[in-house]
């Protein structure tokens, strides 16, 4: 419930939502003949998939209804009740949930529109019946959803045009779905028939009133028919409790995949027209999720194959990928997407090269395998041949995981059930791809009857992978380990800080915040003007910095308030009278003066910042040094505070990391102590949360075990 | 052919496919009553798609195969034969190739492998078929083919197992297919059938000894049941030939897609195993496909998608994509899905505002419709909505194109045919998705009977999209608008590139050579000490630069071979010391001096380079200065010569060209005046050829007008 702030649920939530997904007796108030109808369609629902509960179908005006006997009111029919489906008009419900809280009805599930979603007036509407139902400890689930299933009890309570019209059973499995969008599960329902996807219990959320997201995401950690986890989101109100939740799955061995709408601009925008509530930024909900372990997937439908492929095989237990097809063009058409996916054939051992020898010649002996190169030698058949030059790649520690692309022929659905077996034995995903959907019928049945997911297109499957091995990577770290220690911030920090007034910190002032909280600053100091500034640089040495000190001025290089590596009182001279005639160009600056430091020189400049996302919380950010890097988005994010392990983690996965690493005879930096200056960073922005709304250290400059703030910009928004 | 070096085929290659594709009369040699040999299943396919010619069984065994009487030889026949269909051991084929020449036969199709693919031995029998071919004026394609089709003549020739199992009639349409994989082709036609997509002609060419790929493109252009051409390719022999040919089918409105394998190194590596031949580098057969307006696609089943797409409607008459869905969530991910490939929500007019005003609240007014929300009033159905709210966006100018992501419901069927329709009436491209194959069945079959395509993933959607709207920008650019002109170089320079021994240029030679083909070139002068570099550095007046000079040393300031903004005399020599000794440092270094040159200083940097590719010819490459660049591969890659407009589009599309336009600041570059020196390096380089292997100019300092290389980089080949 929205105001359960605790990580799990209460036993009452527990028991409401148990009620919801696993009733004994339903009353159907709004029960119809009509299967157009809501009342209709859920009702036929049931009992199409031979719900085992009670049914009291509530009309005053009829005496049955689909062949059942009818009620004028829930009073009326006089026995403990579960659940109440609502299906009325939107200015019934209020009465209909007083007569369910006076007859002890345990939850109700409003599928009724017209609530908040549609204004101020239904907004009070909505909140007169969660009022009611609170009153009475009856758990709500919506108003304006779709409905729930839950496959293990026949309970097809959800409106899907695929239930209705396509399936004669329930697509039946361990995949368990939360989702904030109705039409979306119903999607994932009528796909998830056809790749073999089969679903414990089905959830979709409508207006969230009372149960929402986290409470049916917590209910599935717990429920033994679920192994894997799957949530449709648009918005996220509490989100330490999701990933709270989510570090209990993780314990639980359950894997959480997450689809968030707003990933793009044009995404962010559809999605806040279409719900009311604040988004966050995709990119800072991506790095909890990486942090969390969650797997963020970017289609709900994708979704299905990766939750089925976790369910059908152990994670690949190495990183390479074997690749097989029937013909040279589709196994270089695949090679070329394993490419794009980051994916690496693998390098088969000298026990695996011998025994394919006997069916492949040299130049055929690399990967990606082209079954049809092989040579059947007399007295064998195709049978013998996939056996016998299939196994040795399964079995080749090297190989993490295998696919087979089909090119159409007919012995697909054994070839099909070969491999899955082989995969099985093996302890290897084995994943079978075709995209001439029709053709591959016989094949796509013979997968699901296997329980293994069948792949329609190649990216769907290189994605999967790419998945299984990002969680494979998860997997190695160990799931208790503390994300990072918080640390207590200097008392002298604190006074200072206290000092502050809200707004942008001057440059100065941003360096004497990190030189308090431990990081070393370039040293410098204020020159109100030319004569200072020459006495300044005689004191330090040669060469010196001067920057621009002015109120209102942020971006001090972009308006030539910057002059580096001055060498002698004539040039320093000469650049603090350019400086200060910029600045008087510039409207509403007020030139303070100029900043003298001796100059630096770092082999390698990083970027180090913080932000802070009023939705998600604080964050590190890492990138190269320099305007380029911010303009190609080059950067890291890790929640703060981070580890220094992720952090290092993270250094690496910058496109740019090889500059840090010893490019082309550069000096490499130290990575474990750059992690540690950036640790340092993420502990001050997760201390100091929405006071230090954003940092930039830019650049951090580089030189051997030495690490140098150059450049800082800060903005404190005070308590 | 091989031989043919002329851009069109001669009127024998002509006469030649069309005996293949359009045959009057048939000879199998090596018919059979076995379906399961290639024998027994084509002869099976030309009679079960009821191809209308003369079908002639040669089997010496058997009187009768197949229903049809047999013969023994070729040589019983006694009528005049167009096409000798041959799928015997391959042995015996020479021999039957030799029959056929003593018959008159005008064509041979070669289905028999074991040949040039399977080694030394097999190419030697090739030869020898192909001599007797090619002496009786026999065309051939093959061997080791699987066939061709020709959807309007019956004519099912290929060993599909689509064809064979599952299809009651050939895909019929306007697609030809050229293929360098029968197993590709196979995978086409079986998806085609799925998707909606239908053929004029498929050709699987397996070896090529006779017949290659141009021969049967150039064919298509000319064929009047062919409006869209796709041709899968794993290597290219006659690419100019190619490119010559995919202008005359632009010239002739038939839009090229190709799909090359070998575009990662995972898939070069494949390709290699499985062809023989030169691949070539991908991103330059890329960069030719883009200046040719051929669509460059990564899948081959995709591209079937796109075809249909092309065929079925014209081209988007606007940038802007209209989003439709049945739900709030599909909406939303299908935006960020058209995020993903950098396409654009159309902005509606008032007009269209005010039409749709009468079904959607204000909120529900911008893109993606979600058709969920719209509030149909008293007296209206949903077919009215679907009318009255659709059909003015479809009449918006800012609409190019319409995508309806439908979700499950009993109404796809006539939502998609209204759709299409739509469509048709306003030229504008209108594609419906549904990703839950099974469900969707009556909606599919609906858009197939109108020839239109169905797209089964949200990702082929906005891909076609994406595609279609690149298609719709080359088209604004004029077709027989010259690529660019070539440039004579002056006589100057010839004679100083005479003089060049092969190997790499010193920088000063580099730099030569420019400055004689028209660049702006720091001045400089070798200092073979020290203190002729002071002599040097007092002459052109201080801050200089220094860079080393040495035999075996080109990546200068790796090494620390390069000092900068030197001031005075004391700087300068401590600067050539200090560079002395790092050469001494390096084996194999043989140190000459320093370049001394003046300090410029750009605004901005450019990187302007050549590189000649032994497959594809020379090209002009483009991105910003610098060493960060070039690991972030922000690049741009253009044939040479390139024309100003296309080389201001490429700067145009580099991911730093903000850096170029006046960033954070900066004085803007003068765009037109980069791509005037950067044509004229793309002339130098279309001009030297294979002489040039690679140039690299890095950087080309920019500071308003002025444009001036600083360092450069070349490799001489000689003649």
């Amino acid at each position: 419930m929205m105001s359960n702030t605790t990580t799990t649920n209460s036993e009452a939530v527990t028991a409401g939502i148990q009620a919801i997904l696993d009733p004994r007796s339903i009353a159907f108030i709004g029960a119809s003949d009509d299967v157009v109808k809501w009342g209709g369609v859920l009702l036929h629902l049931l009992q199409k998939f031979n719900y085992q509960g009670a049914i009291y179908p509530i009309n005053p005006k009829a005496s049955s209804i689909q062949g059942l006997p009818a009620y004028r009111s829930v009073r009326d029919i006089g026995r403990p009740i579960d659940l109440a489906v609502i299906t009325i008009g939107v200015d019934g419900v209020e009465q209909a949930m007083r007569e369910c809280a006076a007859c002890g009805v345990r939850a109700a599930m409003v599928v009724t529109a017209q609530f908040a979603e549609a204004g101020p007036e239904g907004a009070a509407k909505q909140q007169r019946v969660l009022e009611v139902a609170r009153k009475a400890g009856i758990a709500m689930i919506g108003p304006n959803c779709m409905g729930v299933l839950n496959a293990h009890q026949n309970l097809a309570l959800l409106n899907s045009t695929a239930l209705l019209d396509s399936f004669t059973s329930i697509p039946t499995g361990r995949i368990g779905v939360v989702s904030q969008s109705g039409a979306v599960v119903g999607a994932m329902i009528a796909r998830a028939g056809h790749v073999g996807a089969g679903f414990s219990s089905c959830v979709s959320l409508g207006n969230q009133a009372d149960l929402e997201i986290c409470d049916f995401f917590d209910y599935l950690v717990d429920d033994p028919q679920t192994g894997v986890i799957c949530l449709y989101m648009e918005s996220a109100n509490s989100v330490d409790r999701l990933f709270s939740i989510a570090q209990r799955a993780r314990r639980a061995g359950k894997p959480v995949l997450i689809t968030k709408a707003g990933r793009t601009p044009q995404g962010a925008r559809a999605v806040a027209s279409h719900t009311a509530s604040m988004a966050g930024t995709y990119e800072t909900f991506a790095a909890r999720c990486r942090a969390a372990g969650v797997l963020l997937q970017t289609d709900a439908l994708q979704m299905l194959l990766t939750a089925q492929a976790l369910l059908a095989f152990p994670l690949p237990p190495a990183q390479g990928v074997a690749l097989f097809s029937g013909s040279g063009g589709a196994g270089a058409l695949g090679s070329d997407a394993l490419g794009d996916y980051g994916l690496v054939p693998a390098e088969l051992g000298a026990a695996t090269r011998k025994a394919l020898g006997e069916f492949f010649s040299e130049s055929n002996l690399p990967l990606p395998y082209d079954m049809g190169a092989a040579v059947v030698g007399p007295g064998k058949g195709r049978a013998d041949l996939m056996n016998a030059s299939i196994e040795p790649i399964f079995a080749d520690p090297a190989v993490g995981c295998c696919i087979y692309i089909m090119t159409p022929q007919s012995s697909m659905p054994d070839i099909a059930r070969l491999f899955t077996e082989l995969g099985r034995r093996h302890g290897k995903p084995a994943f079978v791809v075709n995209s001439a959907s029709g053709i591959t019928e016989k094949m796509r049945l013979a997968l699901i009857e296997l329980g293994a997911p069948f792949f329609p297109s190649l990216h769907e499957a290189m994605l999967t992978v790419r998945d299984l091995l990002w969680l494979r990577e998860v997997e190695q770290r160990s799931p208790d380990a503390a994300p990072s220690s918080h640390a207590e911030l200097p008392a002298a920090l604190h006074d200072f800080l206290r000092r502050q007034p809200a707004g942008m910190l001057s440059e100065d002032d941003a360096k004497k915040m990190l030189a308090l909280a431990g990081l070393d600053v370039a040293a410098g100091a204020l020159a109100p003007d030319a004569r200072s500034a020459v006495a300044l640089a005689q004191d330090m040495g040669y060469p010196v910095v001067l920057k621009i000190v002015a109120d209102g001025v942020t971006h001090k290089s972009d308006i030539g308030g910057v002059a580096l590596d001055l060498a002698d009182a004539d040039a320093v001279r000469a650049a603090f009278e350019r400086i200060e005639r910029a600045a008087s160009d510039l409207p509403g600056a007020r030139f303070l003066g100029c900043l003298v430091q001796p100059m630096v020189k770092g082999e390698v400049e990083l970027m180090i910042g913080s932000v802070y996302d009023e939705a998600f919380g604080p964050f590190l950010m890492l990138g190269a040094g320099g305007t380029l890097v911010e303009l190609l988005k080059d950067t890291q994010l890790l929640p703060a505070p981070a580890s220094v392990a992720d952090i290092e983690r993270a250094l690496r996965s910058l496109r740019c990391f090889p500059l840090l690493d010893g490019y082309r005879g550069r000096q490499p930096a130290d990575i474990g102590r750059l992690a540690e200056i950036a640790q340092r960073v993420s502990q001050l922005a997760a201390a100091l949360g929405p006071r230090l709304p954003e940092l930039d250290i830019n650049p951090l400059a580089i030189s051997g075990k030495r690490a140098v703030v150059l450049d800082a910009r800060a903005r404190w928004a005070a308590d």
